[in-house]
């Protein structure tokens, strides 16, 4: 967690607990911004779609948005039609208090599936969290929408704007079924900073294209993933309209931030002890870089081994050999931090004894090299161990 | 493993321990066939290949074969050019003492990637390998190519063929990096019957495809991963030479064989406590249902799940969302045994207590049933367990 995290001009936020959780920790966010914000939003994949997701989805093209109010402890996914009515009248509840419309208020809901949203705990849920609306809420409110997260994963950064000052706050909750593209993830990201719609997609999708779509825990994507960008322009910068030095800028930190949270997003990995960086040089194209870079971050060989402390990188060769990459094995090069432990495909005899002292590092770099061209790729993952079993064992009790 | 289980007519077996592996166990396995015999073969299709798997491909076209030569506890991969060197060199020892030619030796080596092999320990191994060649040497065999397999996978049947009795024998062995297309798994099916080249590996290709490559165990493929299939043709019978009824006869109980080899695969997958069967029905195409399958059996979350008997079947649909499959999710029922836990895509109260019994079994099915059409495919995995971190955290150790 950073140190100093700030929410930017006109944006307020609160978390409460409201009882879906079980064990009475908050589970309830609300994030307002005082007057009508820019969105922007990049949303799951998976063909399976939560009833709150299928709002947020709908409505944000049309609606300068208002709020985000968001649930953890229950995904409203997979309940059929009463799922959409329950999204609907959540967004209602919430545009009540806030004297907006319902389709200003973007939903985001995260935790077990099928399962209807008790709405009445829902509603009272909301009357506190609107009471205790804050510039100092995000605390609260990042505490609410986790969920197997063992911290909170928050960052915030200035960027000048043609002489005037803005901020981009984001906030992301993880841990595990984090896949490209969008596991179990929900990002908000808040920006003051004044750019047009169109823009701010733009930006947004580049950035987590470089960031939280790089992030692998366990190859599973699920069905309430999001990431959602407000921009309410009260930093007073000329409005950002064309892709000029300010939206270069702009997008610069934009990925900064989303980097950062992908990076604890992988560092939290349910059960994680390691932070892995896979990193993939002198491929022939971005795509053959990606698979990869992909494929190994998917390894569950590879994360075991990583937890184990054991140098076993031929699994890393294996893993690029079936990523579906056409490459030749035979020009490989594979690192593990400042050690070439293959080269040209080929095992060679290593330091086992420095190999060790870089595996019992937190944070360990992976780097193969495929000397076929100039493209590269990088994704971020964690290891593999006993508590990633026992959290997803027993998930519902 | 099988009660009764005998080689076919005209092949011996052993099975030493020639020091490869650091455990003493037995590491090295010979088969012979007295007769040359005709041989099939279907090879990982990971892009990055071993060195005994490649001799063996090479090979397989173009010779009759006499023998197959499978060590233990090294893979002979990622190691250069003295790896084929040393494929060329494992097999010639074997063919000296068969009094063949090189090419006749099939090979096979699973283990550690990126160390040679010790082809010192390997000669004097296939001495002592040729002077204990026996019909009864089975049990000494398979336990030679076991890695981290828990129990001896072999089996044997009768098929009756224009009125000859012959036999189809099959030993292989798992137990973790097994995916589809052939995970570290290597299998030998050996027959007596008589049969063509060209039908031999149609026939091995087809119940492979419906057998071995529907088996996941933790989504990794290796490197050495293979099936060899000899006939020798002592069995009398008729040579099948044409798609009639004998060829459908060979196939179906060579379909028999490798689909009970990997059920036993997956039900040993490292770590693993249960054996699951996951069913996809009513699919538009094979390729739909096949992807649908392939997504659930690969994901840890339904893994760890069913591990922890812990019916949270949101995750089932939810893989199913991500496999790349097309589908309409408000269609789909999911049934864990006879119990259906989400109808047309929507959770049900079901009876907990009766969940509890059914993911309490040592062998669990899960059906997933899209109703558009009238494909279907049937993979098999295990759960994932503390059992698989441990095992590979520490392979090398």
């Amino acid at each position: 967690m950073e140190k100093l995290v700030y929410l930017p001009k006109g944006y307020q936020a609160a978390g409460v607990a409201c009882g879906i959780k079980k064990n009475g920790k908050r589970d309830l966010a609300l994030i307002t911004s005082d007057i009508p914000a820019v969105a922007a939003g990049v949303f799951t994949r998976n063909v399976v779609k939560g009833h709150s997701l299928k709002w947020s989805m709908k409505h944000i093209q049309a609606n300068p948005v208002r709020a985000i109010a968001i649930n953890s402890g229950n995904a409203n996914a997979c309940v059929g039609p009463e799922g959409d009515a329950d999204a609907a009248h959540f967004a209602a509840l919430a545009a009540n208090l806030l004297g907006c419309q319902s389709e200003q208020v973007m939903l985001g809901s995260t935790g077990v599936i099928g399962y209807r949203l008790p709405m009445e705990k829902i509603e009272a849920g909301l009357q506190e969290a609107f009471s205790q609306l804050s510039v100092m809420g995000v605390d609260n409110a990042i505490e609410a929408i986790m969920t197997t997260d063992t911290f909170p994963k928050l960052v915030s950064i200035q960027v000048e704007l043609s002489g005037k000052t803005a901020s981009i706050f984001g906030m992301a909750k993880g841990s595990g079924m984090i896949h490209p593209n969008m596991g179990t993830m929900i990002g908000v990201l808040l920006t003051d900073a004044a750019i047009s719609k169109d823009l701010l997609q733009k930006a947004l999708s580049s950035a987590v294209d470089k960031s939280f779509n790089r992030v692998s825990v366990d190859g599973d994507t699920s069905v309430c993933d999001k990431v959602l960008l407000l921009a309410n322009g009260l930093a007073g910068n000329p409005e950002i309209t064309a892709e000029g030095n300010d939206y270069a800028a702009f997008v610069r930190s934009l990925e900064s931030v989303s980097v950062a949270l992908s990076k604890m997003l992988a560092k939290d990995g349910e059960g994680a002890t390691k932070l892995v960086e896979v990193r993939v040089k002198q491929a022939p194209d971005g795509e053959t870089a990606h698979l990869i870079a992909n494929a190994v971050c998917k390894s569950p060989l590879v994360k075991t081994m990583i937890f184990g402390q054991d140098a076993n990188c031929g699994r890393i060769l294996t893993a690029a050999g079936y990523s579906g990459a056409d490459f030749n094995p035979d020009a490989v090069d594979v690192w593990m931090g400042d050690l070439l432990m293959y080269e040209n495909g080929t095992g060679l005899r290593f330091d086992e004894q420095k190999a060790l002292s870089i595996l019992k590092e937190n944070e360990i770099v992976i780097t193969i090299d495929l000397k076929a061209g100039n493209a590269e790729d990088t994704m971020w993952t964690c290891d593999f161990s006993y508590d990633y079993v026992k959290i997803n064992g027993s998930y519902r009790t």
